[in-house]
C-alpha cells in the first residue's frame, strides 16, 4: 500500500508525465518520418525503445491504480495502441497515442469557447448514437435489395452483400455513383427509381436538411418546456399577490367595522 | 366475433410476434447471403417458406382487425413488401420488412434522446413536404429549358426530358457536371450562365445556407411570439400591483380623514 | 377609365386566370416533349399559339393596370420569359413561366408550415445578399492570383481570368480539383498551399461550419437583447414593489406615532 | 510632430483614400487582364507604377502613425501583398489588396443585416480556432497511420507523410477516394475499416451533423444559464412579496392588540 502510493506519486509527478509525453512525440515523429518501402534501422530502433517505455508506463500505472486504471478512457486508448504494436503490421496504430495531445489541451480548454465545444460534443453523443444506429440499418436493407436486384446485371458493383455495401457507401459520398447507375440502367432502365431515392436520402443533403429541421424542432420542444415553467411561475406569483390583496382588503374591512 | 378476438389474442401474443420477427430475420439473412448470379436452392426454399409465413401473418392480422388493420402504417409496408415478392424480380423488396426492426426499437425509444429524435423527425415532416414539392418543380423547369437549349448540342446529356432530368439530377449531386458543362460550352460558350446558376442553387450548399438561415428566421418568429406572451404577462402583473398600491393608498387616506 | 375597369374585371376573373394557366401548362408540356434534334411541327405550332396568347395576356394586363403592372414581381418573370421567346434560341426560357405554379400554390400556403417556410425565405434574403456579395469577390481575387501564378504552368486551367474563374468554380464544387492541383504541383510543388487554403475555405464545409456557428452567434445576440429587456422588466417590477413596501411602512409609522 | 500631423491629414483625406483605392482597382484590373504566357509590356508597366504608389502609401502611413500603424489588421494585409510583389513570382499576391474593398463595404455594413453577419463572424472566431486546431491534428495522426500501413502497398498515394496528407486531404473532399481505397484494398482487404471510419468522420457530413448538434447543445447550455438567472429573479421577487405580506400581517396584529 505504501509502495503503491509511492509509485502513484512518481507516475503523477509533472516531470514523469512530461517525460512520457516527450516519448510519445518522439515515437510519433519516428513513425511520421519512416518510409515503409525503404525502412530505416535507426527509426525502427527508436520506435522499439518507445514501445518498451510505453509498456513500462502502462505497468506502472496499473501498479499505482489497480483496476481503477481501466476506468480512464485514455487508458483504453493507450493499451489498444501499445497492444497493436505487437501485432504484425499494427505498428502504425501507435500514432493513436499522439491523440493524448488533446488531453494536454485540457489546459487550453480553460478558455471558455473550447470548453463549450467539448461540452457540446459530449451533449451530442446520445443523438449521434441514435443516428449512427439508424443509418447503417437503412444502408444494410438497401444493400440486400441491391444485391438481389442488380447482382446479376452489374456483378462488378453488386455481386455479394459486401461488394454492394461498399458500392452503396461510395455512392453515399456522392463519388462515382453515375457510373454505377449507368452500368445497371443499361440493362434495367427502371433502376433509376432505386438510385434517385437512395441519392436523395443520403447524398443530396436531404439528410442535412432533415438534421437542421430536426434540431430546430428539438429546440421548439425545449422551448415549450421552458414556457410551461414560466407559466407555473406566473401562476405562483399572481396567486401570491392576490393573497396579499385579500389581506389588505380584510384589514380595511376590519377598520371600517 | 369470439373467433376474431381469439385470433387477435394469438396474433398479439408476445411469442407470436417474436416468431414472426425471427422469420423476417431469417428471410433477410437468406436474401443477404444469396448471390443471384449463382443462385442457391437452399436459400430460395428458405425464402419461399418465409413468404408463405408472411402471407399467413397478413391474413391472420386482417382476420383479427378487419379494415382497421390498414390504418397501421407498418401494415402498408408489410403488404407492399410481400406483394412485391410475387412480381417477377421483386423478391428483393422483401428486405424492406426488415425495417420493422425500427418498431422493435420503439423499446429503445424509451430513452429520452431517441424519443426526441423521432419527435423532431415527425415535427419536420410538414417542412420537408414543402421543400420536397418545390425542388422537383424547379428541376423540372430547368430540365425543360436544358432540353430545348442544349438538346441539339449535347444529345448524350440532353436529348429528351428524361435524359435531361437524369443529367441535372447527377449535376445536383455535384458529380461529373464539369464534363457536361464542357460538352455544351464547346459549341455554346454562354451556357456557363445556365450551369453556374444551376450549380450555385443546387450544389454549392446555397440550399444548405438557405435552410440554415431559414431555420434561424423561423426561430426568430417563434421568439417574437414568446416575447408577446411575456409582454402580456408583464402588463397583467404590473396592473395587479398598481391596483394593490391604490388600495393601500385608499386605506391611508381613510385613516387620515 | 370605365373600359380599363372592365378589362381588369375580365383579366382578374377566375375563369380567365384558369385559362391562362392552362395555356402555360400546355406550352410547358409541348416544350418538354419537343426534341430539338428532330423537331415536331405540331409542337412548334402549339408553342407559337401559346406565345400569341401570352402576348395578348401581357397587353391586357398592361391595359388593365398601367404602369402599376410592373410592380408585381411575377410580371417581370412573365415579360422576360415571353420576350426571350422572340430572341433566336431563347424559346426554352418560356418554361420559366411554369414557375407561376408557385403562385397557384399560394393557396397551399394557407397551411402554416408552408407559410413559415416562405416567411423564413423572405427574412433570409438580406443575409443571402451579403453572402452572395462577399463570395464572388473572394473568388475573383483568387482567380486573379491563380491566373498570374499558374497561367504559365497549366494554361489548360488558368490561361486567362475567365478560364481561371471556371476552374476555381469547379474546384469550389469539389469536382476534379485533384487533377488541377496535380497539373500545377508537377511544376510548382508549393502550389499545395494555394489549393489547401482554397479548398478549406470553399469546399470542406468550412463555409457551412461558419454559417452554422454564425447563425448561432446571431441568435446569441438576439438572446442578449431579450435578456436586456427582461432586466428592464425586473428593475421596474422590483422598484414598484419597493415603493409599495415603503408606503405600508409609512402607514405603520403613522399609526405608531 | 507638426509634420507628422500634416502627413496624417493628407493620408486620411477622403480624396487621398479614393486615389489609393483607384490605384488598387487599376492594378487588380491589370493583373486580371494579364496573360502570363504572353505577357504585355503595357500592363506590366502599369502594375510596376502601382507598386511604386503602394510603397509610397505604406511609407506615408508609417510616417503618419509610427508603430501604431501595425496595429491595423488591414496594414498587415497591405504590407504582405506589396512585399510579395518584390519576391520572384509573388506579383500575383498584389491582388490581395483588392480585398480592401470589404473595408470600403464598411459603409454598406451600416445596414443591420450586414452588420449582424460581421458580428456573427467575429463571435464565431474562437469556435473556429478550436475546430481548426483539432481537425489538422486528427488528419496528421491518420496520415502517420496510413503511411506506415499502406506506404508499401500503394506508394503512389502513401509513400511518405506529405503524400499521405495530400491523399487524405483529397479524400476529405470526397474526391477520388474510391480509387485510393481500391488500390489499397487489392492487397489489404481489411483496409476498408480505415477508409470507412475516415470517410464517415470527415466526408459524410458526419462532421456537419456533429456541428449542427453541437451548436444546438451549446444553445441548450446558454439556455440553462438564462434559466438559472430567471430562477434567481423568481427567488428575489417572491422573497420581496413575502416580506411585504409579513409587514401587513404585523400591521394587522398590532391593530388587533
Amino acid at each position: 500500500m505504501g509502495a503503491r502510493e509511492r509509485v502513484r506519486a512518481v507516475v503523477e509527478h509533472r516531470r514523469t508525465q512530461q517525460f512520457f509525453f516527450y516519448v510519445i512525440v518522439v515515437v510519433t515523429a519516428a513513425l511520421a518520418l519512416r518510409k515503409p518501402a525503404a525502412d530505416s534501422d535507426f527509426l525502427l530502433v527508436l520506435i522499439r525503445i518507445g514501445i518498451g517505455i510505453f509498456v513500462v508506463e502502462i505497468l506502472l500505472r496499473f501498479w499505482a491504480y489497480g483496476w481503477r486504471y481501466f476506468r480512464d478512457p485514455w487508458a483504453g486508448l493507450d493499451i489498444v495502441a501499445v497492444a497493436a504494436a505487437f501485432v504484425p503490421g499494427g505498428l502504425a496504430l501507435l500514432a493513436l497515442r499522439f491523440l493524448r495531445i488533446f488531453r494536454v489541451l485540457r489546459l487550453v480548454s480553460m478558455f471558455p469557447s473550447l470548453r463549450r465545444i467539448v461540452a457540446g460534443l459530449l451533449a451530442a453523443i446520445p443523438y449521434l448514437i441514435g443516428i449512427g444506429f439508424a443509418i447503417p440499418l437503412i444502408i444494410f436493407v438497401a444493400g440486400v435489395i441491391a444485391t438481389n436486384l442488380f447482382g446479376g446485371i452489374a456483378p462488378q458493383y453488386f455481386d455479394d452483400l459486401g461488394t454492394s455495401l461498399m458500392t452503396l457507401f461510395q455512392a453515399m459520398t456522392g463519388e462515382g455513383w453515375p457510373d454505377v447507375a449507368k452500368a445497371v440502367m443499361d440493362r434495367a432502365p427502371v433502376a433509376w427509381i432505386f438510385f434517385v431515392i437512395y441519392i436523395v436520402v443520403f447524398t443530396l443533403g436531404a439528410l442535412n436538411i432533415l438534421i437542421a429541421v430536426m434540431v430546430n424542432a428539438m429546440e421548439q420542444v425545449a422551448f415549450h418546456e421552458a414556457e410551461e415553467r414560466t407559466d407555473l411561475f406566473e401562476e405562483r406569483l399572481v396567486a401570491e399577490i392576490r393573497a396579499l390583496r385579500e389581506e389588505v382588503a380584510a384589514l380595511r374591512d376590519e377598520r371600517g367595522s
